[in-house]
C-alpha cells in the first residue's frame, strides 16, 4: 500500500497484529491468483490497484466522506437497496467475508455447521479485521436464509449500529408489500441516520448512479459470450466484487474502459484464454474477497469461466430499476420492483432462477456450469439439485460443488473439477 | 394389531413387505422403550392401544371418514391450524416423520446435509409406508425453515395435492398481516377441498374441540411438577405424539382420564421414579413417533424428563384460543392470535422463547436443561447458543444435543447425558 495507514486502522479499532497478518495473506494470494494470469486486459491495472488499496484508500476515502458529515453504511447483501442509502447522501459498502478468521471464537456464538460467509462475517468483527465495518456507521442486516437471520441475533450483541430488514419468503403481493413496507422502513432510517430527506431529485440522481454501475458490469457480462474470451472469469469476478466496495461513479468509469478494451480485443480475437477453451458458467453461492478458491482451481485446469449466475455476478446486477418514473412514491415502487426480481434461493418456489441459468448458458455460450454450494448454505444446497435436473434435462453437464472457505480440499476439488473439464473438450 | 389390514394398506399404496419391515420395528421398539417401564400409570393403557394401532385401527377409522365424505387433511407443523379444518368438517392429521427410511432415495431429491425431520417425511412418500400420507386428500406445507421452504418444491413432484402455507419470519404487525391473510386463503381452500362453508357456529365448535384437547394436554404437562413425577418423560412425551393422530374428543377424554389418575398418585406420592430423580426438561426441535432416542437415554440414565418445549409438547400446545368471540372473523383473528404466539426459532428476534424455557424450568421444579437439536436444523441449533447462556446466566445446567435418528451416536449421547445427569445429583 503507498501509505502508512496504520494510524488510521488504529484509530478504527482494527488489531493491527491481526490485520497486518490478513494483508500479507491476502497480498500473496493476489499476487499468485491474479498477477499471475496472462493475457489480462490492460484495464485490470485499474482493479489490481483498487485490490492493493482495498483496506488502505478506500477506507480512508470513507473516513473524509465520515469528516465531511456523509454516513457510511454497511451490508451483507444485495436486497439492501443502494438507491436509497445514495439518495440520503449516504454511502454504501458491502462488508468483509469471504475468508475464515477467529473461527474457534466464533464458534462460541455459531453453531460449527453454519456457512462459511456467515462465519467469516462474525470472524472479522471478533478479528477486529474489517475497515469497512469499523467505519460504517449503521450496518444492515436481512432476513434471507436462516443461517443469517438467526445470526443477526447473536451480531446484535457485537455492534451496536445493527438494523435487520425483514425480507419475503414468496414472491405474493403479500411478499411484495412486506418488500415495500420495508424499503420505506429503510428510507426513513437511512433518512434519521443522515439528516437528510430523500426527494425527488436525489432519488433519481441515485437510481441513474447505481443503473449505471449495474448497466457496466451487465455490458461487461456480455463481452464474456465471445470465443476466444476476452477476459478470465478470475478478472470478471473481481469486478464484480469491487462492484461493493468502490465509489459508484469511478467504478462504472473503470468498467466501461475495460469494456472499450474488451470490445477491441474480441474485434481483434484477442483472448484470455484461447480460443476453444472449454467454457463454465458458474452459479449458486456468491463468492465475496478473497474467496477466489473455485475460479482459481477451474482456470487452473484449463477451463474458462464465463459468467457467474450469483449475488457476485448477474443475478445482482442485471436488472435495472425503471428510470421513467418521476415522483418518490413512484420511484420505490421502481426499486421495490426491481429488487422483487431477484431469484434468491431464499425465494419459493423460485423457478426464474432456473431459467435465468439457461439463458445465461445461452447468452455465454458455456459447455456447461457448476453449481457452486458453500457447506450448510441450505437455500442454494437444496435448489442446487433441481439445478443440475433442469440442466441435466437439456443436456447441459452439471457439477455440484459443495466447499467453504478452508484450503483443505482444495486437491480433491482439483480432482473432480478437472474430470469435469476434460468432459467438456 | 386386532385386524388384517393388509388389504388396506394394499389398497393404499403402500409397500406392504417395507412397511411390515416398519411396523416390526415399531413394535419391537415400543416394546423395548415403553412396555419395560417400571410404575406406568394405567391411563397409559390407552396409549399404548393407540400406538399399537397407529397404521392399523386410526387409519380404518380415517378411511371410513373418507368413505362418509369427509376430507382428510396431513400436515407436518404446529401452525397448521386445526381449527380451521374441524370447522370445514374435515379432519387434521400429522404425517410420518421421526424415522429413517429409502434414505438413499432421498438423498437424491435432499442434500445430506438436511435434517433428519425433512428426510424422514420424504423416506416415508417414498418408501411407500405412511398410510396417513397416502390417506391424506390435502398436504399442507409451510415456510418455516429454509429446510422446509425448499423442500416442499421437491415435495410437489412427489405429491398431486401439495398446498403449502406462507409464514411470517417476524412478530411485526406485517407477519401478523400475513398470517392472517394465509390463514383466510387456507379456510378458502379447505372449504373448497370439503365443499363446506365455515360457519360462526362449526368454527366456534372446532375452537371449542382444540382447546379442549390443548387444556388437557397442557393439564398433564403441570402434574409432571410434582416430585416423584407421577408419569415418565417417556409416556408424557407419547401421549404429546398422539395428539397428532388421534381423535381430538377421544383423546380429550384419555388424556383427562390419565390426569384425573395422576392427581390420584400425586396426592398417594406416587411416582414413576422415585421422589428426588433428578428432574430435566428438555427444549428444543420436536421429536416425532417413533423418535425416542433421547427420552429413553435420559430415563436410562436415571434421570426424568418433566417437560419438553417443543413443538411436540408445550410451545405446540400451551396457548388456547379465545372462545369468547362470536364471528367468523372475530374467531379468524382469535386464531390467528393464538398461532402468532408460538414461539417457534423460525422467528426472529425470539425471545419468548427463552423466556418460556426459563418459566418451565421454574414449573416443573427441572434442575437442568438438554437442548434437543436435530442435526442441520439451523434455526434451532442456532438458537441453541443463547438458550444455553440465558440458562447458564441463571445457573441452571444446560445440555446442548446435536443429533439425528440414527442409532450410531447413542454410545457418545450416553456418555454425556450420564454426566449430565450425575452433575444435577
Amino acid at each position: 500500500m503507498s501509505d502508512d495507514y496504520r494510524p488510521m486502522w488504529q484509530q478504527l479499532g482494527l488489531d493491527l497484529e491481526a490485520h497486518d497478518a490478513l494483508l500479507e495473506v491476502l497480498g500473496q494470494g493476489y499476487q499468485e491468483v491474479f498477477l499471475s494470469q496472462k493475457n489480462r486486459p490492460e484495464g485490470m491495472a485499474y482493479f489490481d490497484f483498487v485490490m492493493s488499496e482495498v483496506h488502505g484508500l478506500r477506507i480512508k476515502e470513507l473516513l473524509e466522506e465520515k469528516s465531511a458529515g456523509r454516513k457510511i453504511v454497511g451490508s451483507y447483501c444485495v436486497f439492501v437497496p443502494e438507491e436509497i442509502v445514495l439518495a440520503a447522501n449516504a454511502t454504501l459498502v458491502g462488508l468483509c467475508s469471504g475468508a475464515d478468521f477467529a473461527t474457534e471464537e466464533v464458534e462460541r456464538l455459531l453453531p460449527r455447521n453454519t456457512c462459511a460467509l456467515i462465519k467469516s462475517s462474525f470472524g472479522f468483527k471478533i478479528g477486529k479485521v474489517c475497515p469497512y465495518l469499523e467505519s460504517a456507521d449503521m450496518i444492515v442486516g436481512e432476513n434471507t436464509c436462516d443461517g443469517k437471520k438467526k445470526a443477526y441475533e447473536s451480531l446484535a450483541g457485537l455492534v451496536d449500529n445493527l438494523y435487520v430488514m425483514d425480507l419475503p419468503q414468496v414472491k405474493s403481493e403479500n411478499g411484495r408489500a412486506l418488500l415495500k413496507d420495508e424499503y420505506l422502513r429503510f428510507k426513513t432510517a437511512i433518512e434519521k441516520l443522515t439528516g437528510a430527506t430523500i426527494t425527488a431529485d436525489t432519488l433519481k440522481a441515485a437510481i441513474r448512479t447505481v443503473n449505471a454501475k449495474r448497466a457496466a458490469i451487465h455490458r461487461l457480462s456480455l463481452l464474456r459470450k465471445a470465443d476466444p474470451a476476452p477476459i478470465s472469469g478470475l478478472d470478471a469476478l473481481l469486478a464484480n466484487q469491487v462492484f461493493f466496495y468502490d465509489n459508484p461513479a469511478r467504478f462504472t468509469d473503470a468498467v466501461n474502459k475495460i469494456c472499450d478494451e474488451l470490445e477491441t480485443r474480441i474485434a481483434a480475437k484477442t483472448g484470455a484464454m484461447a480460443a476453444g477453451t472449454p467454457r463454465i458458467l458458474v452459479s449458486g453461492c456468491p463468492q465475496a474477497v478473497p474467496n477466489w478458491k473455485l475460479p482459481m482451481i477451474v482456470e487452473d485446469a484449463g477451463a474458462v469461466i464465463v459468467g457467474e449466475e450469483s449475488c457476485v455476478g448477474e443475478r445482482g446486477t442485471r436488472n435495472l430499476t425503471d428510470e421513467s418514473v418521476t415522483t418518490v412514491e413512484e420511484m420505490i415502487d421502481a426499486i421495490v420492483d426491481r429488487y422483487f426480481k431477484v431469484d434468491c434461493a431464499i425465494f419459493t418456489p423460485n423457478p426464474d432462477r432456473l431459467g435465468h441459468i439457461q439463458q445465461m448458458v445461452a447468452e455465454t455460450q458455456a459447455d456447461g456450469v457448476i453449481h457452486y454450494g458453500l457447506q450448510f448454505c441450505q437455500p442454494y444446497l437444496m435448489e442446487s439439485i433441481p439445478v443440475e435436473k433442469s440442466l441435466e434435462d437439456k443436456q447441459i453437464p452439471c457439477l455440484r460443488i459443495e466447499t467453504d472457505y478452508s484450503m483443505e480440499d482444495v486437491g480433491q476439488l482439483k480432482t473432480r473439477v478437472d474430470a469435469f473439464v476434460e468432459q467438456l473438450k
